[in-house]
């Protein structure tokens, strides 16, 4: 009999459901004798043992469906090691209801937090096998993580929808996407929806270069200006603060957003009317696109099999298609961000798009 | 041979060009020598004579096309009667290019500003037809209006893409839906994406009476709760102040909009994180629904047929799923809201949605 | 307490869930004691006892799920007065049951074979309440039938995907729709999707007429040209026929639909490669449109209201939006079809839709 | 001055023209002076001279838009060698007109056949640059396709719509994917829907094994069964005859596809009902997804740059998604097809999924 404890971690996105879907369908298929435990709300499941078991019932149906059955939470890593307000120290609960329920192994799909957090539980000695889930693909050891696609899907059709009016009026549009701290999602969504300027984290911005981007379009005759702009964008001068410099500026903001900051430039030097859309949430959500269901899928029959081997202590990620198994060592605390260099980013500079830092 | 002008106006939305089209192609298609001129953007082309000749090329393929070929631009009938920076009447001069044109008549596109610029045109002698356009809905003299279930649509989708983060994190979340005046948007969206409060301008709300529902369905056991607000949902005591009050009230908040106000009271009532989205001009973008698109062209085809008999003065709208003429002086300057007392109003409430007023 | 049957009879369409939540929502909101009694797979689950309690949380979630969670199942009208295999008198059995659960009333959803055998049912004394489910829009007493207009979605999306090709190829494309007996499926997805001719039940075609309008597409230059056909579209010669005749000439046709023999006659005449396309059980399929959610919610809020009121012997329907009861012998045994001479038969020909008989 | 000519040949498919756009982009931003000749309908406006000139403005607005600006047409490899009907040597047409235009290079968008008259140009002597279009992503020398992860997406929807129906009356449903002779279509479309059978041409299926994967699951307690079969799925009976044996059987079959002679095989063997559906060439329309966008913008930036360098002979590809140029000679007649011991496969295998063969 194995014991098979599982739990979903963070922001939640598309295909979480069709990931744990793969793996239990793996486990059950395999013949051999599986118990599976759902922890409910990330970790906090498996830190005050509020779980419940899971049959193959739970999982049928699931594939296309968004969000997580098992609920989610956002557990800083910062602070798992710090005791609870009751004084309780969270990582120790973990391994004792670990423990207590005889769990073979835990299943943990996350994304940069949750990883630290399931590495840090590795150390502690408990069986791990992650799963890369976040739609910011910033996953150190695997080329995508599920949830991506989806939500560049949602992005691409935000902006699709915006052209329509934009078009129409003559207008300048800004479409914030997700991202604070990493452009994956509103490059792959800017090109994708015919964006001529994209701002990124990666690649801070000049405000006179994206105001010069915007008059050039004028100049050719272009009646209107699509920016997908990343909300971790940041300005020049503002990757120039130290960290604490940051902080306080972004305090001192009147602007809830970089977005409608960059707005009111454009405004006050084209005098074009610029509106700002936010799609904000909805980008996590809805059922995952055909793409993600099956590389979801692909990574929990993995999961499932390394299971059934008893071969622990990896996330499994992609790499040139294929699917691997990746040390948790080798992913815990590191960020894949965009390479300024990169390819991608040079055919993007030679279809016309501008980053803002020309 | 017939001069038929052509004109959109306002904010765009779905089915304009489905609309044109089928004006368009029943002329076309009637065996008549027919030209038509599109004037560009809104009332603007007609005051600058700034137009193009239409073939029926140019309107091949538009029908499932957003936005309007013809571009537009808000021309606010408050100022229509002002001369313009140069000191050009505007009214003698659209009157002027109609002349010089020729016209037979011009076909007007556009929502409650539109018609009101539209009927002073009739009244000072032009032939008019209108179509109705808005996302509003809130035109007088017809059941519906083209744009509007196509709003529905991309609205709903906001709201179903929110439920699966809603319903994993258990919070709540507001999403925003255009309606400045009425509330037929967001009630319709609201009731397909299953919001569990929806506040609507004609229903003025009490926040005591919305944190309470919120209440009653966490005391029920529902981890989390979604409201669709119309961007003009008002307090209670918003709705009492005087015009001048309320402006200076506006002016005053620190909230972009109602929404942030009443998530920011809902967090201090009752300490769950709430967040809000705003899809904004997505609402007016992409292609037009089925629905819209059958709408838009049988009104057009009414409008070509009004053309073909010379019949003018008309906004061609629908009553009881029938095409009609109805007299421009009927339309001009009324508004259809939302009757608190409607059916759908109290078939909702059974269906245990609040409206924030109970 | 109440005790509420019910059922979910004939081909299965979208927003039969969202129904039956709003249905159940307006009972249990209304803070009576109820108690729902789902039989599944349709008169058969009411015939055999085969049924479940069901909860407020088997309803969660369902108003945007397509299909049925009771299941379904076609029971033809004819043979439910004979006995089943074993010799059970079916009417018998299903008073029996009703009886044995002591049950207030039966709520049944479905189209036309569905209310015969609801009518015969009130006939024998039981309460019945319907609600009106039909792809084909073809229930008498109701301007419309949940589940066509998310019908009417998928195929004008399948008609949007092939004008794709078609325009790319040069093309005939023919796609067929679903609806037997009445083409209102056709015609609106045929008007929705742009397509050049629409042959419905109601308009016997002449093939002849078929291919001239084809061959005046040519002449004017258009490249392609795409038809909506209906199942049920027949020729003038088929019309003619006798009821006997015309089940011959079905059997000992070589073609597993008309549209295919339509194929071959137009590539026959014109020799232009001519391809058909079956979306079939598509149309049944997928997430509720928000207009069916609202719709179907509507529907169920006043069948509850009817139930908490004791009302019985109705069908709820749609006339001039407003939901309307309609006495169940007024329904029974009707169909709805267009009428050649309706206004939006006038409006399509305007706009220079062909129907195949000019 | 850089004159390039451009045609898309073969099946039409989504991206095509996000692809050009993608050229066109690259060349016209390089500000080098360029003229762009499209050539219509695929080679045969390359032999017979017709063509266009096309300029930026003619690619405005197309990143979203499905099929090809240009036309496309079936140009079968083994018969460009052959004369026309009007004894005129196709192949020295072309170079003919190649030279007339005075042309820099050739860019030719296709897919396997596309790529044999590619490199036959090639070898006589003119410049080509070739992008990899095909729904089927069978081409030799990339990783992926552009066209089919819209396919996918496209194919997968059929399978959601079917699923409701199928779970909500219990039955079996064959969806039937394009690809005569490879799978990928198939396999990810397959394992997207949740399809419980897939069978590719790669792995011929013996039809007692899919029945008994069927009869497995209805013991298991499985109400429906849905396979998605692409149209060269081959029964071993048939993938163990020779060639000439295969084209009798196929003349002599008297199903339209081999998905209705699977139907009847299970109808026969399990009594259920079984129903097929064919999606047909709606999987080849409509607009490219996001990920087609991007990818395609890649590739078509990649064959601006190689223009703008004067580097001909090649395909652009991606391998390990990388834009790569991979000599037209390694990629002209060969196909890629799956490896039925891939391990996307064995992960398939692993969730369930039965491949007929078992």
């Amino acid at each position: 009999m194995r014991r098979v404890g599982m739990l979903t971690s963070g922001g939640d996105c598309q295909a979480l459901n069709a990931a744990m879907r793969g793996v239990v369908k793996c486990l059950f298929y395999s013949g051999e004798q599986v118990e599976i435990y759902g922890f409910y709300d990330g970790y906090r499941g498996l830190i005050y043992g509020n779980y419940t078991m899971l049959t193959s019932r739970d999982f049928s149906g699931i594939l296309t469906k968004g969000g997580t059955i098992l609920g989610t939470s956002r557990t800083p890593f910062k602070t798992i090691k710090d005791p609870d307000p009751n004084g309780l120290d969270k990582v120790e609960a973990m391994k004792a209801n670990y423990k207590r329920l005889n769990l073979d192994c835990l299943v943990i799909l996350g994304g940069n937090g949750t990883h630290k957090t399931a590495n840090l539980l590795r150390e502690e000695g408990l069986n791990i096998i992650t799963l890369p889930k976040t739609i910011d693909n910033d996953l150190y050891g695997t080329d995508m993580t599920f949830g991506f696609q989806s939500a560049v899907d949602v992005a691409t059709n935000a902006i699709d929808l915006i052209h329509t009016t934009a078009s129409s009026h003559g207008r300048i549009f800004i479409v914030e996407i997700m991202g604070h701290k990493v452009g994956w999602l509103a490059l792959n969504a800017g090109m994708a929806g015919g964006a001529d300027i994209i701002l990124i984290p990666e690649i801070p911005y000049d405000i006179n270069s994206v105001i010069g981007a915007i008059q050039k379009r004028e100049e050719r005759g272009s009646k209107f200006t699509i920016l997908a702009v990343a909300e971790g964008a940041c300005s020049k001068e503002f990757a120039a603060m130290s960290k604490k410099e940051q902080k306080e500026a972004i305090k001192n903001s009147r602007y809830p957003s970089v977005s409608y900051d960059i707005a009111d430039k454009i405004i006050a030097a084209t005098g074009i009317e610029t509106r700002v859309t936010v799609p904000g949430h909805m980008q996590r959500g809805g059922s995952p696109c055909p793409y993600d269901r099956v590389f979801a899928s692909r990574l929990g029959s993995e999961a499932g099999n390394l299971i059934l081997q008893g071969e622990y202590g990896f996330m499994v990620g992609i790499k040139n298609r294929e699917i691997v198994r990746v040390p948790l060592e080798e992913v815990a605390g590191r960020l894949k961000s965009i390479d300024p260099d990169a390819s991608i980013i040079k055919e993007a500079r030679m279809l016309g798009i501008s980053f803002g830092d020309e």
